[in-house]
């Protein structure tokens, strides 16, 4: 070797946390690819944090330099992800030691941990306990949610692809039931994610301006939804457009508190289940103004449409995934990189590092002056924030066959050098 | 003007019929620029035969050359369509004669209606009144359905978008629900059209081949629902590969016959609804097995999905309306221009005319061999029929705002000639 490489066995550690976006493998290529280059090796816990419970680590140098370029373009999670939030360190303190033992065990001085704010809790607590055990680790968080609701970031990583992929939606569909309304649907109502707040609704925002253009009612979980406003905003929507699409968040609740999917649908058992207030709002438009309906309910495959992702969420995916092992290499501890941005038009950003205890356990709300005084649409601001998020497409190839060309990894486990643990 | 112009009065009128697709501008710009081509000037029919019923007639002249070719790209029905099918001429001569009145009003010596089995009856009874009215008009009916059930055309233009929306979909949904399974997710339902036939659920097997990959499930109306069966195949299927993606048609029943959907859900209000299967299945797979689930209904998304077309779909959309002209300024009559394949790999594909009366109110089935022998998959036949209606990408330009970039006609009306008529 020509200059004086970094000590070979010293490895890193990268796990996936909670739910899969479009893009969060393209973070996992931001990794491996920069380590790579660096001469670090990569191990990638297998489900998750679970992984690196049970000791489940796959070896990512085996992997291919084409099938981690590939996971740029693949949505899912490559190696795995779980719902699995640790407790305090009080509460299990066992749990957190064991993850020290299986980094020791092996040789692992870099962790980066790609999730929420849970996840950023996590890493924090790692650093912490690390440091009191007496076991040099490295902890970075790697910011991933479609929720947008990390703090500090200006946004996360995931969100622009499910906003575009709800802002196209938004726009097709209603392409559709503007031809259909004369006889036809003359409600249509998209069901779209967010149990606390209201970003991605207020993405779909961006299919259309001005206030015959679709979306013409949005509602959001920040706001209690109002029956007689709702039925009010769609009808006079429908006398003076001739019809009208509706984005609701699956979080809205009505003036009791309850969310309003539970207040209505009920399964064949009687049992009241969320991820069901389209049909609600559809039965009330139905029920009230005798409107014809159709509604849609996209659920994960708004998450995982990489065909449809955003450039600029792909190229930040990529980018915190690069500053995280960068920044591990520097030696950096207990920080996340974050999307700074610099001007909304023309678009720039840049990553800078956060400390993690700005981050752990927080919760970005969106402003109050997102939202127009009615609660039924968005501001000029929440445009300038969002648009550029949505902006560029991120080309994927397609086989022969007319699909995409998504990635497999062979995941090819790291032999165990410790005792099973049961958590 | 250097030869012999075709006469400047007689014109052309184009309608489009039931649901709209993906495609179906496509056709229309078919139609459009290939009359432009031989000087014969095209009146739309607004929102369908409606608007032909009504006179409200919008002068494609008055759309420039751009706008007829982004067309090509725009989803949705440019000059609104309608869910009307015409009585029999015994039942409501006096429509038909209204027809035959607002055409002769206007010198429309064609008369192109795009859509399913409904309006080839439709354009064939019209054909044949004019002939018995003495008015001298030729109909020809252009092929639109995402249900894929028309008579004598190999496939339906419509149809392989969907088709390939569905395929995709599944895809990166599994992907998704593969890296949730070990805590979260393990059976996603996704729900597709298809009242009477399966031909969008089958699509949906070209997301992978083998017992593992997804869709491991396929619920067709075809075949009647098996709860036992169905429940012990998500169980194997979890415990062998961990997850289950099933894809189910909206229009599957029990063995007493009624759809799935309406034996289920009930809405906020007690009524029972169509287009819910998915949330009865999900609820039945919880009951009875206990897993996590996920479930999603794109509905309007599925068919209006250009950004996700088939180039196959996209062409044969447009060649199926530069035909319809070609026929029609070569004296024929009665006729559809269908889709004849001559090869399945490489898929190849020629237009023909065929006869309406072959079309008019007849529906293709599903072939027997198409399903596999326990009525959950596709086999080997249907995989050749369907893959080459996915292949190819129908490239779309997209604005900096990161939207497609869809037109909208300014659809100018045709000033009246005639009185009102009520219908």
């Amino acid at each position: 070797m020509k200059s004086k490489a970094r000590p070979a066995t010293g490895r890193m550690l990268y796990a996936q946390s909670g739910g899969v976006t479009a893009v969060i493998n393209a973070t996992a290529a931001g990794v491996i690819q920069t380590a790579r280059a660096h001469g670090v090796k990569v191990y990638a816990a297998r489900n998750g944090i679970l992984g690196a419970l049970r000791e489940e680590l796959i070896d990512t140098g085996k992997e291919t330099a084409a099938a981690i370029e590939a996971l740029r373009h693949t949505p899912g999670g490559a190696f795995g992800s779980c719902r699995y939030k640790l407790k305090s360190l009080d509460a299990n303190r066992a749990e957190y030691e064991r993850l020290i033992d299986v980094l020791r065990a092996h040789d692992i001085r870099w962790f980066l941990y790609n999730g929420g704010n849970d996840s950023a809790d996590t890493a924090l607590k790692i650093s912490q306990l690390g440091k009191a055990m007496g076991y040099d680790i490295r902890c970075i968080g790697v910011p991933k949610t479609v929720d947008n609701d990390l703090a500090v970031t200006d946004c996360c990583p995931g969100f622009g692809s499910v906003a575009k992929y709800t802002a196209v939606s938004t726009l097709e569909a209603s392409l559709d039931v503007a031809s259909m309304a004369d006889t036809s649907t003359k409600v249509f109502i998209l069901e779209v994610m967010g149990r606390h707040a209201g970003w991605i609704a207020a993405a779909s925002g961006l299919a259309g301006e001005g206030e015959d253009a679709p979306p013409h009612i949005i509602l959001f979980p920040e706001r209690v939804f109002d029956e007689a406003a709702f039925i009010a905003k769609v009808k006079a929507t429908v006398e003076r457009v001739g019809w009208c699409t509706v984005v609701a968040s699956e979080g809205i609740r009505n003036a009791e508190g309850q969310f309003l999917a539970e207040a209505g649908t009920r399964d064949a058992f009687g049992h009241t289940q969320l991820g069901g207030v389209a049909p609600v709002l559809a039965a009330l438009v139905k029920e009230e103004l005798g409107y014809k309906y159709h509604w849609a309910l996209p659920d994960y495959l708004q998450r995982s449409a990489r065909h449809l992702a955003s450039k600029t969420d792909a190229d930040q995916a990529y980018a915190v995934g690069k500053a995280a092992v960068e920044y591990a290499l520097k030696d950096m501890n207990a920080v996340m990189p974050v999307i700074v941005r610099s001007s909304d038009a023309p678009y720039r950003w840049k990553i800078e590092p956060a400390s993690l205890d700005k981050i752990a356990n927080r919760e970005k709300k969106m402003p109050a002056n997102f939202l127009t005084r009615d609660g039924f649409g968005i501001t000029a601001a929440a445009r300038r924030y969002l648009a550029p998020l949505i902006q560029g497409e991120a080309p994927l190839p397609y086989g022969r066959d007319g699909l995409p060309k998504y990635v497999q990894m062979k995941n090819v486990a790291v032999a165990k050098r410790l005792p099973e643990f049961s958590h």
